[in-house]
């Protein structure tokens, strides 16, 4: 994963804006979509079953994400997902809390079934994907797990489920079971701004949109997100100015930015 | 339409502090809400099909938006125009993606049936509204037609519906069906901001409210907020700045900047 | 209640992290969740009646927030609030635009029978809410009563609901019933921008997770996001940039301006 293949997939999007079709939560609606918009991609928060099925074919990337999840959004998830699926359309899951409660385990548990192309997750969302017994539970919706220690758990459930798992945190990984891509990007401030996580994920679905290979998709996604908040927070006095200067900085990423910063290995 | 009228309605605003009602979308429900309370208005963001008859009733002007559409939204969105049309309250539709998919469609076409004093849409959601047969499909929820190309069907709409269609684009039209007036403000980073024609919509909510003629109420709203994002824009450095120079810009937006820089014709 | 009091809560809220369960209106569930991460603690927005029980228990605090309401929604209130009720974690309700429809009315009421630890609302919801018949109704959801001429109903409501009432405005004012503490911090430009009377009411959630006097809490709570407003309005040009300081303010906020800035009196 070379600096000029991230700065060529970043180039397609903004070339191609391709639509990315979210069914996410109600907390980070706003922010999910002003993220894909700075990036370059068109996003659209499309979530009833009356439309979804209709929409997501119209789209080149599906999002879900199970934050403020409710019995009706569950329903429209799956309509959606199974059609992205018929259609080819790659859709990533964003399983957030995961294991917090029993009727979000079952729901992420319905939907990983459904075989999306990637799921992001925090720590403890993936061990629990991966061990629901041992039930790795979060503090709420936060990880109480570094994303190192979910990395076995992170190729067991890319094995199992034939999806590219992404486990975020300090350093992000992204793995389809045998191989493993580190990002060392991002900050520990991007933590007090509520759904960056989100916006990772809607950001990974703008890269699927341009490139079939998963894992290169989400391991270019997490670097120019991760290495967009790095840089927002050297600027930045605190949560509310990181928020303002992510956006600003997704939206003039350039080259040579991306070049001397991207810390992506495998 | 001069820039003295346009002053003197803001003005009127900012001094009465007009309620507001919206049926909006999730999207766009805290943005709206602050581009509102910069310009002087008060806002509600109320949606519930059991209250909203009461409430349209105790407001100045009701603002419709089908954004993130549901079925029991669709009700109360009638329910609510139908008061409003009733009691005298203008109303002011913002068709979102209509055309997009059948179910938008068949919305906004029952909605445009209500008799809104306005309606509100890029390109591609008036050509659509105005020939449902041709469909001028957009891009997901953005427009593929300048609105220079829908200024036609904008006229055609106005005398078929009775209401005032304004499109918005790098030029925004408004019109009556015959009149017709153009506003030259506005920037192209106004694009890379989720929801701004969203907002756009919500402060010609708050021009009906202070001004009962819904062509000049139109203009006058979006000379104001083009000009706002054109000023923002000039101190902005990206989409996240350029929405925080906004409402700063629409709060302290003054008759000297007004009278220089707004740029109506008609 | 010292300025040492006050800073000994916030560094615990930074300490502890704990986690505040919102069920909050759409408008502010993202400000709402960045002003309480922003402030150190750890926000969920879990909001379906299918979860909210098992959920509420993991929590430290529950904030319930009837914005924009429908009645799935009031059902998940009154189960959140039964069982944080039963299991001894405390909560907080904002009561938005009681009285303004009596919908809003009757679950506002219905709400504040299951015990709530605090209620924070404006000087027209806490009228309401102390004497329903003479239904001091507000504008739209704004105030039309400063926050002095509710102390009077907030005492009354305290005795007769057994709750903390706190009544905001340009002074606020917390009481028990007997006792009253007068918070002096604040700005008026705070009014100017959607939803910081709801975060506010969320930060209250934050201190009743660490403090068991609600009074207590809350008058901290209230003396801290004051103080951080007010700060923030002094690096301001508009509602826009106000907003962005206030979570880098609350974010940053230290013993030595809190010291010389609280102004709290009893």
């Amino acid at each position: 994963m070379t600096a000029d293949k991230i700065w060529n997939l970043l180039h397609a999007i903004r070339e191609r804006q391709p639509v990315v079709h979210n069914l996410t939560n109600f907390v980070v609606m706003n922010s999910s979509a002003n993220a894909l918009l700075a990036l370059g991609a068109s996003p659209a928060m499309v979530h009833s079953s009356d439309e979804v099925e209709d929409f997501v074919v119209l789209s080149q990337a599906l999002v879900i994400n199970i934050g403020t999840l409710y019995s009706e959004q569950i329903a429209a998830c799956k309509l959606a997902a199974i059609r992205a699926k018929a259609a080819g359309v790659p859709w990533v899951l964003d399983p957030v809390g995961a294991g917090a409660t029993p009727y979000r385990q079952a729901a992420a548990d319905a939907l990983i079934r459904l075989g999306p192309s990637v799921v992001r997750g925090n720590g403890s969302e993936i061990l629990t994907l991966a061990h629901p017994a041992r039930a790795g539970r979060g503090r709420g919706v936060d990880s109480l797990h570094g994303s190192e220690s979910a990395l076995d758990a992170a190729r067991q459930l890319a094995e199992n489920s034939g999806a590219v798992i992404a486990v975020t945190g300090a350093v992000d990984y992204v793995t389809d079971g045998s191989r493993v891509v580190e990002i060392h990007n991002g900050h520990p401030l991007m933590t007090r701004v509520t759904g960056l996580g989100c916006s990772a994920t809607a950001v990974i679905g703008a890269f699927l949109a341009v490139e079939s290979d998963a894992l290169a998709a989400t391991a270019a996604a997490l670097a120019v997100f991760g290495l967009a908040g790095e840089l927002a927070a050297e600027r930045a006095r605190g949560p509310g100015s990181l928020q303002v200067e992510l956006l600003d900085t997704l939206y003039a990423l350039d080259e040579t930015l991306l070049t001397e910063r991207a810390r992506v290995a495998s």
